[in-house]
C-alpha cells in the first residue's frame, strides 16, 4: 500500500511551480490550420508562433522536424472518472440499474487505493496516446488520481467526491481535508464534486457551493442525466427540474461544470446560461446508456458554455476524445435535422478551447503567450487524404492513432506514440487482472 | 491515361482461380474470443482452427507468434462509393442540396477515370489499413475500382451503375458491358446498381431486377435515405412507399442490397423481411448528413437481413468500419431508448459475417474450411486494457490503428501497419492534389 503523506501536499504548493522553466521545444515548418508555421516553446509557454520568428531560438532547444504535421491543441476532457478503466468491458449492454447493482457496485467496492492509482494509470495513458492533456476526475477517493497525474504530467481538475451515503463525520473529514489539499503541482487543481442532486441533499449541495466560492474552485456535479432523474426531481420538489432546483438552492454559478445535461427544458437552458454554469456533453455515454441526447443546438443558440467529456469507460468504453468529437457533431446533426450544426471547427473547439477555458486553464490554443500544451498529427495516413481541409480531416476521419506527439506544460508527454513507463503499466495491469 | 481491353476480363475469367493456392500460414496461440487457438491456413481457406492441430503444417508455411493479438474476421463494408475519398473534406456541414449542387456534383463531373482509379486505390489502402477486406461499390464508372481492387488484393463486388439522366444508348452499352464482364478474380464478382427508386424509372429498375436475377448478381440500390424521398414518392406513386413501390414493381429479391433504409414504417419492415433484401445500416453518413436513424431494432426484431456499411468519405467522413460499429450500436441503444439493444457480438456480426453472407462470400467467421479472410489486433493498446471481455473492447474501446495484420484470401495484405504500395499511392494523391 502506497500512501501521500498530507503534509506532501502543503510543501509542495509552496514550490508550486512550472517543472519545465527552462527547456526549450522548437517545432519547425508544422501545419497550423492552413499555413506552415514555427513553434518555440520556452519553459511551460509558446515564446512564439509565427511564420518566421522574431525572437532567438535558446541554444540547446529540442528541435522537431514538423513537416509531416500538423500542430493542433490538444484534447481537455471535461468529464471523466478515471479509475473506471479497470472495468472496461466488465458489462455492458444491460439496462441501467441491472448494470450499476449487479456489476458496477459489487465491482467498486472492492476497489483498493492501489486499484485506484493503477486505473488512473492506465486512464492517463490512454489519454495521452489519444491526445488527451487534461481531465476533469469525480471517483470516491482522489488521492490516488491526484498521485498519478503529478507523476504522468498531464493536467486535471481532480474532484473531492461527496454524496449522502456517507456520514457526517466522513463528510467533515473530506470538507477538512479539501481546504487542507494543496496539489503539488500547477498542473492539478482541487474541485468539490457533490454526486447529483438526486443523491445530495440540499444542505450538501449548499455547502458544496459554499466551499467551491470561498476556495474558488469548481463544483463538478451530475445533472440531469436521465429523465427518471427529473421526474423524481419534479415530484420532490415542487415541480422544480434539476436545474431550476439547483438554482432555487443557489447552487449554480460559473465554477459549477455540470455533466450531461440530457434532459432540459427551455427554461433549464435558459437558466444554465445565464448562470454562466458549463454544461458538459458526453454523447457516447448517454448513447450507449441510452439516456438521451442534450439538446446542443438550443444550448448554444442560447449562448451555455458547453465543453466536452468522455465519461468513464465502463459507459463508453474508451477515454478517445477524437472519437467523441465525431460522436457529438453526428449526433446534434441528426438530433436536430440540421446538417450545419455543430461544424467541425465549433466541434474542435468544444474539445479544446472550451474544456481549458471552463477550468481557467490559459491554453487551448496554438498561439504566443499561451501555455504550452499541444500535440502533433500525423498527415500521411491514408484517412487524411487529400488534404483539402485539416479540421474536417481531424474531427471526421481521422483515427487517434494518428496523435504522434504530446505536449502538456511545456514537456513532451508522447513522441513516436511512445509515452515512458507505459510498458510498466500494461504490465501491473495485466498482473492485476490474473487476480480479479 | 490507362485502359483495360476488354478481352482482359475473358481471358481472365477462364483462369478465374486463387492466386494463393499453394502457399500456407500458421498462426500460433492466438486469441479467438475467449481462448488461444492455432490456425493453419493453406491456400485460400482455414484449414484447420484448433486448440491443437491435428493435420500436419505444410513445410515452408509462414509462421506467425500469435501471443500478443486476437484473430477476428475481417469487416465487409457492405455500402461505399470508394473513389470519393478524393473528395475527403472537400465539402461539410452544408444543407444537403447545397452540398450537393455546389460542392459535389460540380466536382465529380471533373473526374477522369484516372481520377476514380486513384481514389479508388485510397479507399481500398484506408480499408486494408482499418481491417476492412470486401466492399461493395457504386460509382458513375465501375473500371477503374475494379482494376483497383484486382490489383490490391481485396474483395469487392462492384457494380454497373444506372441512372435515368443517362440516354438509351449508353444504358444499353452498360446492360451490354455488364454481361460481358468477367472479373479477372473470384475476389471480384459484379452488380447492377440502379441508384435509387426516385432517380431511376419503373423500366430501368425492371431491367434492372431482370438482369440481376438472370446473371444471379447483386442489384445495389439506394432506399429511403431521406424523408423527403419518401414523401415524393408516396405522391407520385399512389400512396406507395419506396419499399412498397419497388416490391410493386417486382424489383425486391433476396439478390437486392438496398443501402439506407432510414424511413420505413411497419409495412416496409415487414416486405423487407419477407423479400429477404439486405439493408445496410450506415449510422455515420445517415447522422452526417442528418437523414434520420435506420429502426435497427423493429427490423432485427422482423427477421430483416441487416449488413453495415460507411456510404462515400464525403459523408462519414471515413471508411473506418470499427468506428462504424460503435456508432451503429450507441444510435441504435438511444434511439430505441434500450441499452441492451444491439450488443457488441451482435454488432460484430453485423459488420464482419453478416457482410460476407449478403453477398454470397463464404466468409466472415474464423472456421476451419471457411475462405481465410481475417484480423489481428494488437491487445497490448491501453484501450484494450484490461481484457475482460475482448469483442466489446473491439466494438466499443479500440481504435482502427490496433489492426495490425489483414489477410483477405489466403494473402497477407498488411503486416505489422504496413500495405505494399502505400507510399505509392500516397504520393500519387499528394501530387493529385496539387493539381486540383
Amino acid at each position: 500500500m502506497y500512501s501521500i503523506p498530507k503534509v506532501q501536499f502543503r510543501e509542495c504548493y509552496e514550490n508550486n511551480i512550472s517543472e519545465n522553466d527552462m527547456s526549450s521545444i522548437l517545432i519547425q515548418n508544422v501545419l497550423l490550420e492552413d499555413r506552415r508555421v514555427q513553434v518555440l516553446i520556452e519553459g511551460n509557454r509558446f515564446r512564439e508562433v509565427a511564420g518566421e520568428l522574431t525572437v532567438a531560438v535558446p541554444e540547446g532547444a529540442e528541435v522537431i522536424d514538423g513537416s509531416d504535421y500538423a500542430i493542433v491543441p490538444p484534447f481537455y476532457n471535461c468529464h471523466c472518472h478515471s479509475a473506471m478503466t479497470l472495468l472496461r468491458g466488465y458489462a455492458d449492454d444491460m439496462s441501467l440499474m441491472d448494470w450499476l447493482t449487479k456489476k458496477i457496485w459489487p465491482f467498486e467496492a472492492r476497489l483498493t487505493e492501489d486499484d485506484i492509482y493503477l486505473g488512473s494509470r492506465l486512464a492517463i495513458l490512454e489519454m495521452i496516446k489519444s491526445g488527451t492533456v487534461f481531465f476533469a476526475d469525480m471517483y470516491w477517493k482522489q488521492r490516488p488520481t491526484a498521485r498519478a497525474v503529478e507523476e504522468m504530467g498531464v493536467r486535471a481538475n481532480v474532484c473531492v467526491f461527496v454524496i449522502d451515503t456517507m456520514d457526517a463525520k466522513t463528510l467533515d473529514g473530506l470538507f477538512e481535508e479539501l481546504e487542507q489539499w494543496h496539489p503539488m503541482t500547477s498542473r492539478l487543481t482541487k474541485a468539490i464534486g457533490p454526486h447529483s442532486p438526486y443523491t445530495c441533499s440540499a444542505s450538501l449541495l449548499q455547502r458544496s457551493a459554499a466551499v467551491s466560492e470561498q476556495l474558488d474552485i469548481p463544483l463538478q456535479i451530475h445533472v440531469a442525466e436521465t429523465m427518471r432523474e427529473v421526474q423524481e426531481c419534479r415530484e420532490q420538489h415542487d415541480g422544480l427540474s434539476p436545474i431550476c432546483y439547483l438554482d432555487h438552492l443557489g447552487v449554480l454559478s460559473k465554477r459549477v461544470v455540470a455533466a450531461h445535461m440530457v434532459h432540459l427544458d427551455e427554461n433549464d437552458v435558459f437558466i444554465a446560461a445565464k448562470r454562466g454554469i458549463v454544461s458538459v456533453y458526453n454523447p457516447c455515454s448517454n448513447m450507449k446508456l441510452s439516456s438521451g441526447i442534450m439538446p446542443y443546438g438550443q444550448m448554444s443558440r442560447a449562448g451555455c458554455r458547453i465543453a466536452l467529456g468522455t465519461d468513464g469507460v465502463a459507459s463508453n468504453n474508451n477515454l478517445d476524445m477524437r472519437e467523441e468529437m465525431k460522436m457529438a457533431s453526428l449526433l446534434a446533426k441528426v438530433q436536430t435535422s440540421d446538417p450545419e450544426m455543430m461544424p467541425a471547427s465549433e466541434t474542435l473547439r468544444l474539445a479544446t478551447r472550451n474544456g481549458a477555458e471552463a477550468f481557467g486553464i490559459d491554453a487551448g490554443e496554438i498561439k504566443t503567450g499561451k501555455l504550452a500544451d499541444a500535440v502533433l498529427v500525423r498527415l500521411d495516413d491514408p484517412a487524411m487524404l487529400p488534404l483539402h481541409n485539416f479540421t474536417s480531416n481531424y474531427v471526421y476521419a481521422a483515427g487517434s492513432g494518428l496523435i504522434d506527439t504530446v505536449i502538456c506544460d511545456g514537456r513532451i508527454l508522447m513522441r513516436n506514440r511512445r509515452v515512458e513507463g507505459e510498458d510498466e503499466i500494461r504490465n501491473d495491469i495485466r498482473k492485476w487482472k490474473e487476480r480479479h
